[in-house]
């Protein structure tokens, strides 16, 4: 028996989210029918965690176990031919039995793009939130220096989350501009449901004035995600890297 | 009678083409259809040229007459909401009444796109032309210095082409790199029917080592479409910018 660790970009707005469900067509649900059509049976693949509809990934990891000895390098190339464009396997590596693509991760990245232009760009307008007027990323970018350290993040969870423990630790959290687009960087030892695009939806109200950069404190402090802004849409985040 | 000049982003994946015609989905199709729910009448405009099925405008430019004393400012905006989103107008603004579209180009950019590296990039992908295997981009280089000057690009035409004269002058011609993906940029006075796709498809010869960068010179005096490489695929291909 093999355990393999794969590397896979998508474009999550061709598919109903990552977690394989009955209805609609998932990024798991794909992948375990080209994985099938390779090995004849059916196969469960572990992803690192679930990414939401519309939530795009550039190195989401899985891993699945097999008996098939086709060498590892080829496998990408050979999941590739059998998956839809908006799924490419990036890399694939023999790992030890026992990792666990969803236990092992010790830190995530996600990328959120904000398009902050008069209008959008056609050929990103599916992978960045476009936002016209005018917002302070100087503000922006102090209220994101809050951030990082060891908190407990209730205010920014979606009150549909069923975890307990929310409290997290945020590595590195900043903006960085490259022409007209926006990325935030996050990195953590892990995110509570909508927690990166509630952040990002409280510091769109603070680039636009409506809260200010010093209120990122009481806001965490809170525990309450009526503290917090709205939840930005899906579609300007990218699960960016998951590190074991 | 104002004459309104704007220039429009879109993404060639998502249309027929640029020109209208009976059957499909056209960005002039779509662009007269939103004019006239603002002007409330038939409205024909004036590309400055056409654009092949799948090939995308980051700066396609046309001109339409209208009586509208809507500010031209005001126009973007109000024809943005009426456009399918993989369509942008970009700016717009009120010209003389002799000027039109296309007999007023003066010159002309488009930017070929290609990936290369082992997978395509996914949020890319239809909008480069992906190719694995190793390319000689010194090769490549080379052989797009014999394009600047003034030649009868015969062989760089479909034979469908209909013009008469194949004379272009070529401006600009070279490649520039950008990580996994090099850019293709020619600005030339005109373009033949596939002229930059045949282009492409030649250079990729001379990057595969089929042929020798020198041969282009003799690949233009052949005067003959079987002296150069196949077409390639369209989607890599953006009308960048048309100079008046």
């Amino acid at each position: 028996m093999r355990n393999l660790k794969m590397t896979v970009s998508y474009d999550g707005s061709e598919f109903n989210g990552f977690q394989a469900q009955p209805i609609g067509r998932t990024v798991q649900g794909e992948l375990e029918r080209a994985i099938r059509s390779i090995v004849g049976h059916e196969v469960k693949i572990i992803g690192s965690g679930r990414t939401d509809a519309g939530v795009h990934a550039y190195g989401q990891v899985f891993n699945f176990l097999t008996h098939m000895t086709i060498p590892v390098e080829r496998w990408p190339f050979a999941l590739n031919t059998k998956l839809p464009d908006g799924i490419i396997i990036r890399s694939a590596e023999e790992v030890n039995l026992e990792f666990h693509a969803r236990h092992f991760s010790k830190r995530k990245i996600y990328r959120y793009a904000i398009c902050n232009s008069q209008y959008s760009n056609v050929f990103r307008r599916k992978y960045e939130f476009h936002i016209s007027r005018y917002l302070d990323f100087e503000a922006m970018s102090e209220a994101a220096k809050y951030l990082v350290g060891t908190y407990d993040f209730t205010s920014f969870r979606s009150t549909r989350s069923t975890v307990r423990n929310h409290v997290r630790t945020i590595y590195r959290s900043e903006w960085v501009r490259d022409g007209e687009t926006v990325y935030y960087y996050v990195e953590g030892d892990g995110f509570l449901y909508n927690m990166v695009r509630i952040i990002i939806g409280t510091m769109i109200q603070i680039g636009d004035g409506k809260k200010s950069a010093a209120s990122m404190p009481s806001i965490l402090a809170a525990m309450d995600r009526n503290a917090a802004g709205p939840t930005a849409p899906a579609h300007g985040l990218t699960l960016w890297q998951v590190m074991y």
